[in-house]
């Protein structure tokens, strides 16, 4: 009997890319608020999320170093396991309720990307750093106080996508008027065979689920952010027109179901 | 219209992990010719795949260094698109028909990741490298000559996974009666909806289609192998009893489509 | 006037792999105490350093995960200058004081290379991760608390040459008697020109100065080490007979200053 | 006894970043001709190189890829040994000589880092590619023919450094006149010691001394060349400002000396 939640299925399953849920992370996070053009953001969004014209094209780069577990053990397997991300999110409606969703995101690590797909996060390879506060002091620690300086960048194939630096200015006690909207995603899966290259086997607006949230140490400041345009990408095209704040937090959730929203598939057939 | 053939799909396309076919590629190889277990094989065989008595464990060990191009010039952008990789091949039989099936695949490039798993491939992230030929004399050239020595290797996280060397002895003038069989994968995407998640949403067996294949320069010898047991992978199980002939050679092809052999999801509904 | 602590020397030293001192540092480490055989510690030792009998092969493995910074900011360019490192202390004696010697180093981060060697420190380039505690309570998170458990591994160039896991059981208020030891290193940098290749142009014994230094929030534990033997490395050769305890702590401190115990160069003429 | 040309010295002299000489290279080579601004260049050269005012700021930027071997079989360890390189060449005088002398090195090895350094290349860590030329027939092969299109990139720490496109034309049967200068370097090693950190303990200009050099295979065509301004560097200073030729070539050599052509630390004393 094959074992294993993703490729590749192996008798004792100990290959897989992907253990099965529930899947547990912990992060330290760098999120800046940013308005970009909300036309550019409109062209992006999928079938049945449409614009929110509040939001005036308000959006967030999150730059995320994450911990990951299943259920053996692997946060001791740092080198398998540990990984780093760096994606938008732009915020719109679902059917009236705002929602983020998250139209480019890349992660250092495969098993990262597996799972993502598996959500509909449409993942691609980066290199992603932030600055860490430690506890050690020393000019290098940068320690959650007033005035410590973060940056934080996303590269891939050597262009660099983004670079971010904060300032932190004040501790947030109540992040929950911050961050407090439901990820929406794409899941997608192509076909090769001919004549369906246009006709995805896996086609589905999905709901982010998360048990046990916690945001923790939640500091706000000033911020700046770019994001450069580059050959062989488009994400610049929803770049900064103006930028708000930003955080540094800590997050954890867990991970165990998903939802589907929208099946493009079927509503198409 | 969002565009693109994986994600991302974004207005312009220009993001998207993977373009259009046709794909070509040109690549140079090291194949390793062994013997594995045939219960460690057949352990690993897929719904409708059967051992094959004849082949007695036979298998073959590659490493390929790939350009790869679409339509854009992407063999421009090497950063982007040039990419290596390590496989290994089962001998084994599909309705009778003598076929090779692709258990274990890595490579070092998200774009090659997310166009081996469209098609069956179970690509994980390695790190591979193989002794090149060069042009200009040298001790350090290894050109394609009696005696040459070639070395190869496949990491993974930091954890050797395969290592070969071969030496050069003949060129093989028909490489038909070596390298004849088509390859067969398992195309497969999870879903992670709750109840579901031993329910993936594409599971087929396929069929590798290519166009205009080109095997050139065809060198045969003596060869090494180990593929050594570490944490967290289980490609161990079908490593070398015995060691064969190396092969050192070009190989070209395109790919335009795709054919699914069976259609597990439907076969079991 | 050319500009740069360390090559390459530019007009605005803006490319120099290293900036003046003082150079400032804090980190996250892991630390597994173990035995080799004193005499492969005694091999490895430089002239003016001898083996130290009470120690019978006593010996620390080090993870790291630095964060760098200098006067410019350097701490919100992570993707430059914040880096990792593994490394071996063995205990010896330097004139009959107790030193740790430095024989075996690697580090992710080419600023981190040149200013080890500057030092003696004789890195290299290797891929090193541990488990981090973060903030967000999680099965992820590991916290520092009793029962958390740490991993930690190294490799290079798709070798493992060392994995550790260390598992907390109590806070260490006085780390002072466990490390109290100088560090001594060779500074050394060797001359190529036909007839003198064994005559190196710097070759000398160090002592690394530490200003400023923090050692907080340290946990012991039980710990595992392996050291596995592997081609193009002699590292396994101190590998552990027996292992201690293990260690988890967080250390910062600065540099401005290397102090010379012995020149060889000199003392040869 | 302890072994080693370099850092790491151990007794079996297996852990050393370098062996001893000779050192053999083979290349596959991307060089795109092109002028800078000449005041730029000016104010890299080291004491005793003046600026060649025929040459009007004309330098090279160069790409290779690289196998390398001592006596060891070392081209079968490709992991370890093989890497990628790119550097700029400006052209100057030295006591009336034409020479190239090399401001900016970079590779992706840490052997390559070491032997530079001993040269006295200016090496830093960078991510490298070139398109390569495949034996098997396919759109993907770019093959040694008139219109065939190599690209080819440099990045460092995520930020893209250089990017170049050449388009072949014709083969140029000889390239005596085209690649004829020795190459010049300045060997350089810190000191950290309080007080003397702007004294080096090792400052010479350096002549590269090639054995059996051999240029193979070349084209010449039209090239493309942006050498983009980026944080933390300063290359884009000798950026061009007007590009000429691209050559394609296979180059090889052996390096067994060094000739120091001044002594800067004694000619201070």
């Amino acid at each position: 009997m094959l074992q294993g939640f993703s490729v590749p299925l192996t008798p004792e399953g100990k290959s897989t890319l992907v253990t099965q849920p529930p899947w547990h992370y912990s992060s330290d996070c760098l999120a800046i608020e940013y308005w970009a053009d909300p036309k550019a953001i409109a062209a992006l969004l999928p079938p049945g999320v449409t614009p929110e014209s509040k939001s005036a094209g308000r959006a967030f780069f999150w730059f995320l170093d994450w911990q990951f577990t299943a259920s053996n053990d692997e946060l001791t397997d740092p080198a398998r396991y540990q990984y780093r991300e760096a994606f938008v999110l732009v915020e719109a409606l679902f059917e009236r309720t705002p929602i983020n969703y998250c139209p480019y995101i890349f992660v250092d690590n495969d098993a990262a990307i597996a799972r993502g797909w598996t959500q509909g996060y449409p993942k691609k390879f980066g290199s992603v750093y932030q600055t860490r506060t430690f506890s050690a002091p020393s000019p290098a620690a940068a320690p959650l106080v007033r005035g410590s300086r973060f940056g934080a960048s996303l590269a891939a194939h050597g262009e660099r996508l983004a670079t971010a630096r904060i300032q932190l200015e004040e501790k947030v006690d109540d992040p929950s008027n911050i961050f407090n909207r439901p990820t929406v995603m794409r899941r997608y899966f192509p076909q090769l065979a001919a004549g369906r290259q246009d006709k995805p086997a896996v086609d589905e607006l999905t709901l982010s689920l998360t048990d046990n949230l916690a945001i923790v140490d939640v500091w706000a400041g000033s911020a700046e952010l770019a994001m450069p345009r580059v050959q062989g990408e488009d994400m610049n095209l929803i770049g900064p027109l103006r930028i708000g704040r930003g955080y540094r937090l800590g997050m954890a959730y867990s991970v165990t179901d998903l939802r589907t929203l929208k099946n493009y598939v079927r509503s198409e057939g």
